[in-house]
């Protein structure tokens, strides 16, 4: 008898949970993404979305409503009632016996959860501590795939370090970008921020790209370039930027204090242009 | 409130089974083994235990006892009852709410299938077509890890092109090893199997070393060395290795038909000798 054992407890295959039985699981089988409200209005859902869709046909996980999956999402924040909502979600290619290759009629599996974001604004003035780590990750990080132990790795050692996030670098010497962020940098001289053009090396981040733009409404233009880890600790001010949190600024690298060893002025007047667009969002 | 929903089902976070909390389907955060039983006795059994045991350090999940995890593997094996039993078995970080970060008193979680294994005495006759694919994988493939996305997906191409397995070629031209296989080369002049020296680029394979025990029992020497997929086609002889299906020759590689297009001499020799290594492990 087909037969599977949960921590201590043996028990048939066929009285196993569904899941399981989920790809996510066995593989890694599937791609997520996570959304945010801002006193209880989403932002940039359908961008989010559009990058889920495609993250979805880059694995080739066919069938999806996305259309149906917004409505899921706002149902479930809607349930959730919170102002400041974070929103996970992922959907796996489905559940069956482990076997690389699916079976032609599974049905994918949808898992969203909402909880409650808390902003950290301490780290928003005084900035946060970054150590480099080895890119150990795969060679599609423009896919936002279940895959993440490198992402995992990287944080637990960071950590060990005394910082937030850990900066990852590629074989080639130059920073992709940050484990759960995407990674900037000013010159105040040159009027520039300074990010890594997209690429398989990393994920088309949707912060990134608000990023850019109130970079450009702050006066300041975009370079899209890769910089080294000794590069990126000479700018005049670093930040990272992910989601849940917007903009970060970055006081310390690898030990190194950067800019004032606080948030840097640039990055201050990038965070109140970041909070002016969060506000034409939720009024638009 | 905390809230989750699994496909259409909206319901309390803390009402979520426990499974949906792992850290194995958010971050493919866990180790794994595939182990088989030939006639009822488990094969190589604490070699496997031994990779585990280094998989489970490298990605730093502490406090299993691998001594239990043998235990368990027999006792679920012997509820089992197959003669001929495929066994996996993975070990995860532990449960919680998604984040990067591990809680400090996290507890790891076992999961374990027992399954019939069905030999194919058609494939290891004949030969199975296995076509090239760009390896896309984490830069640390020597850990057995559940982030095996790039495997499935390479896999999957490999369907689509009527191939058995999929070669993996990595940027620098040359193959790592097969998405789910250990891949050997003949140079039947030279009475040389060549195959991938270890490195972070590929698995320890177990079966792996197993046939260079076997090729040195048939006369074989063996050399450690990568190919390209150029090389690879010109070999007299192609195979691949692993615990599942041991030794199966390869008639077609990237359309190119190998040797005789069946199961070449050597193959045949060394898959004798392998019936031999399984025999005496079973007396011993």
């Amino acid at each position: 008898m087909d037969i599977a054992m949960i921590n201590d407890q043996i028990l048939p295959v066929a009285d196993l949970p569904g899941a399981y039985l989920d790809r996510g699981l066995y593989f890694g089988d599937g791609v997520y993404e996570v959304v945010r409200s801002y006193d209880g209005r989403l932002f940039a859902l359908d961008e989010h979305l559009a990058r889920f869709d495609r993250s979805l046909r880059e694995i080739q996980i066919a069938g999806v409503d996305i259309e149906s999956v917004k409505q899921k999402v706002l149902s479930a924040v809607d349930a959730g009632g919170y102002a400041n909502a974070k929103i996970y979600f992922h959907i796996t290619r489905g559940s069956g016996m482990r076997d690389h290759l699916p079976a032609r009629d599974m049905a994918p599996n949808f898992l969203l959860t909402v909880s409650e974001l808390h902003d950290d604004p301490d780290a928003k003035q005084t900035g946060i501590a970054v150590v480099t780590h080895p890119d150990w990750r795969w060679k599609r990080c423009d896919i936002k795939s279940l895959n993440l132990l490198a992402n995992v790795l990287a944080r637990i050692e960071a950590q060990k370090k005394g910082a937030d996030e850990a900066i990852l670098v590629g074989d080639d010497g130059v920073i992709t970008e940050g484990a759960m962020s995407a990674f900037f940098a000013i010159d105040g001289k040159e009027k520039t921020v300074i990010t890594r053009p997209l690429g398989h090396e990393i994920l088309p981040s949707i912060t990134r790209s608000m990023v850019m733009q109130v970079a450009r409404n702050a006066g300041l233009s975009v370079v899209e370039k890769a910089l080294t880890p000794t590069q990126a600790a000479q700018c005049d001010e670093l930040f990272i930027a992910v989601t849940t949190k917007d903009i970060v600024p970055v006081a310390e690298f690898d030990g190194i204090k950067i800019g004032n060893g606080q948030c840097g002025e640039w990055t201050a007047r990038l965070m109140a242009e970041f909070r002016t667009l969060i506000k034409k969002a939720s009024h638009s």
